[in-house]
């Protein structure tokens, strides 16, 4: 079979997984020059005001209607599965209307990656079996669905991350986060799209083809997570799995206007996933909830880490959750800009008026330097680059696939040797007490920063993830927020006689 | 210059910063085929009953004194200066005489590679006014001297672990533990000797020779933290920071009969410190301590995590200090033999003793299969060699110094592509996960095994890593400590008809 055949075929049968009840009338498709589609479950008439109560309630909320017995996990998991399958549906006919050109030929699919409805059914009756007889609920999340990013793995199903040739092996085991998931009474029901090898800043592959904003469908989701964040901020999802190894979490966060945080590495487990570089630990990749609301952020990093995931991770810290009291009177140190490329208007106004905000409220603000972000970009760079590609390469080998445009370093890079991979080492460390050192002598409590230079950009055009990168080689701890500020084309006119930081920074800012 | 006239002139620089007053008369000399010199302090009636009192006491009984003001900081630095340069006449007397082949010429020194008794005196003097004057202590360490392994940097001396390439070349800051111990108010006086690059479990190179063991001369003190483990059994400190990679800390704390730490790594701060092969993090090198008695390891673990490492050290982990309820019944998972290397029969004899005595306090023994550490072993070698010896050519050739013949294995090496250190790191995090199932599938408690094949071996026969060096590549923390058992040629006779494992067991067998 050739890789165009292998993700013709996998496309279908994940079309083929949606319930025909779940499959939109043409009647009430929305056109394809309708940009937002969020308010589709609302104003479509496709779901009733019970299913709309409960995707609209945050985590907690369907948690107690769970336990006071006034919902049902069953009800709860089917509202979600309908409510993803139209997420899928949406997204996939704009596409196959535009007809975007991308490498990829044939019908283009999106948010979605794999679809186990049935098991999630089965499972949430299950779930719903064992409280009506005992009483008691399995887990801190008894009968709430969590959807997972593709490279989670779930025994039983693929985690192609993008390749065709990753199609049909599926999982031989549970990622360990999914072991303890299920422990705590979740029920998974969906995987969502990632880019190939999950080393794009948007979600596009070979095999799917792209996932694009529910906000605005010629606006890019981001990526890597992209699948997760599009499928939340349709309403398809309460709580996300994702992952981020350069701001695979944050970004698509950002441009859907969600929260997320990227965890210092050992904090969440991320044991028995797929990585996209296998072995590459330089920076290392990390998972992360996506949610609507901080305290959905909140209520999985406390129930995963009260499961003692170092239990069972090697590479999990015996660290137990913390109750942080936050000073009254904080000092923020601002990254206006990182001196490479400027954030455009509306990203630079949320920022000023975020900050305008937190001086209003008392704390101190001072302006942070870039001093070693420059340095630490090009060096990530050439971390992710340092086997000279082979690590992809050896999954497009096998069918025949082609690199995607975007891959176009990973095409080109020339493996490294192990001294020079050292030596790059030793560079990280250098500037990570640099930068460590510089913060003890400002004496700042955190760093405020723009996650992305954009809102979000058109599909295609997201073209810098130094905002978050960064904070991967720093392996900090990084919360991506909506600031409550959204994109104004009346206000965030384009800069005039903007000084271009450099050539990246011109065209970015041409782009928007 | 020559190596070799770098090497004798940094030696002679060495033996003349020891005061004329400590310079052992020639008639007080043990006699050359005296083997263990640990009771010269006491019978050689070169030291006051003061002096002895001093080096006899634990660190916390010196601390209290200095807190009560019975002894001065001055006075306890310079008895342990005064013992430190004892210790160092004694173990190069012995060399001198014997001439021991190597490829050095020349004279040889041993347990100490940096000595600044005159700043100690200093920083004491200092110590004690600041008292007089505020009647309050600088820190927990208060006036303690507490002497360093040769990687760990101090601002203007060298830190050239055994390279003559790296002398005169002093150090332009202070390792992060080196910062925090002078906080705490401890003293510091020397540096001590280690192998090559740190990676020989002997203490022997080509800039100071070789240390021996203080308690049996012609027997090995074990490495690469050799110089502080003679040191400390002879009586010339009583905390000292070592650091292991492979077992560093670990082999000679067994050879010499002392406790250890090798900690996980991001417990106590690695930051600014030589590494042996810079920037190698497969298997991550640590610091810990060395000391005669559990309590001084305990004092030093608490007062280094009670200085928060992790605000200055980017790669330590906020980890407060933890008191660990232990179990009345512990599940204890024996080790007898890693299927390698059989543990010479005092060893075994040990092994055998500790257990009875610990199961007849009650606690449940169950044997412990070696399952993954012969591929952990394989891994170990080609992990530590992936440069291809790059790293270590580039500290031999400045001077035209040769590979020692321990070394032979970095001579030899073909460095790996980045690509093949990446399945290397695959491998390990399988095998970690595997070790660590199994040891949940057990539901032990703990660990116990031989710290090394053997109590000690004759200088230059130290042929075996393997106890200690899985336990870094599964990053588990490993105490190595005395149990009271003592090598006893009347019980401890060969093994008969040996069905030896392999044949470096075969060989170490006939070594012992």
């Amino acid at each position: 079979m050739t890789w165009e055949s292998i993700a013709a075929t996998k496309r279908q049968v994940l079309r083929d997984s949606i319930p025909a009840e779940w499959l939109i009338p043409a009647a009430i498709l929305p056109s394809t020059d309708q940009l937002d589609v969020t308010n589709f479950p609302q104003e479509s008439g496709f779901f009733t005001e019970h299913e709309l109560e409960i995707t609209s309630s945050p985590a907690p909320t369907i948690l107690s209607h769970i336990s006071s017995e006034s919902w049902t996990s069953e009800m709860v998991t089917k509202a979600f599965c309908k409510t993803a399958a139209v997420a899928q549906q949406l997204v996939t006919l704009q596409l196959e209307t535009q007809k975007e050109k991308t490498c990829l030929t044939g019908t283009q699919t999106n948010c979605l990656s794999e679809i186990f409805f049935d098991r999630a059914i089965s499972q949430a009756k299950e779930l719903d079996a064992y409280f009506q007889k005992t009483g008691k609920t399995k887990g801190p999340l008894h009968g709430l669905p969590i959807s997972l990013k593709d490279n989670i793995n779930v025994i039983g199903y693929d985690s192609s991350i993008g390749f065709t040739s990753l199609v049909n092996k599926p999982a031989i085991n549970n990622s360990t986060i999914v072991d303890i998931l299920l422990e705590a009474g979740a029920v998974i029901y969906c995987k969502t799209n990632v880019p190939t090898a999950m080393m794009i800043s948007e979600t596009v592959n070979n095999l799917f083809g792209r996932t694009v904003n529910p906000l605005s469908r010629n606006l890019t989701t981001g990526g890597s997570s992209g699948g997760e964040a599009a499928l939340i901020a349709f309403g398809g999802s309460r709580i996300g799995v994702g992952s981020d190894i350069g701001g695979s979490l944050r970004m698509p966060a950002a441009c859907t206007g969600i929260f997320t945080i990227r965890p210092s590495s050992g904090r969440f487990p991320n044991c028995l996933s797929r990585a996209c570089l296998e072995g590459q630990e330089t920076v290392n990749g990390v998972i992360g909830p996506l949610a609507k609301s901080l305290d959905e952020i909140v209520l999985w990093a406390r129930v995963i880490v009260d499961q003692e995931p170092w239990i069972r991770d090697p590479r999990c810290l015996p660290i137990p959750w913390r109750c942080v009291e936050t000073k009254e009177r904080l000092k923020i140190g601002v990254l206006w800009n990182d001196g490479f490329v400027t954030p455009t208007p509306p990203v630079a106004r949320a920022l000023k008026e975020t900050i305008q905000k937190l001086e209003a409220a008392g704390h101190e603000i001072i302006t942070w330097a870039s001093t070693e972000h420059m340095e630490m970009l090009v060096l990530l760079g050439g971390i992710f680059l340092a086997d000279g590609g082979r690590s992809v390469r050896k999954l497009l080998e096998p069918t025949g696939e082609p690199f995607r445009p975007e891959m176009k370093p990973y095409e080109e890079a020339n493996e490294k040797s192990v001294y020079d991979l050292w030596q790059m080492h030793v560079n990280r460390n250098n500037l990570c007490k640099s930068y460590l050192d510089r913060w003890n002598e400002n004496g700042i409590d955190t760093i405020l920063c723009p996650t992305t230079p954009y809102s979000s950009v058109e599909n295609g055009k997201f073209a810098y993830a130094g905002y978050t990168c960064v904070f991967n080689l720093l392996d900090y701890p990084a919360v991506s927020f909506p600031c409550g500020i959204n994109s104004d084309k009346a206000v965030d006119t384009p800069y005039v006689n903007h000084q271009a930081l450099s050539d990246l920074d011109a065209q970015i800012q041409n782009d928007c």
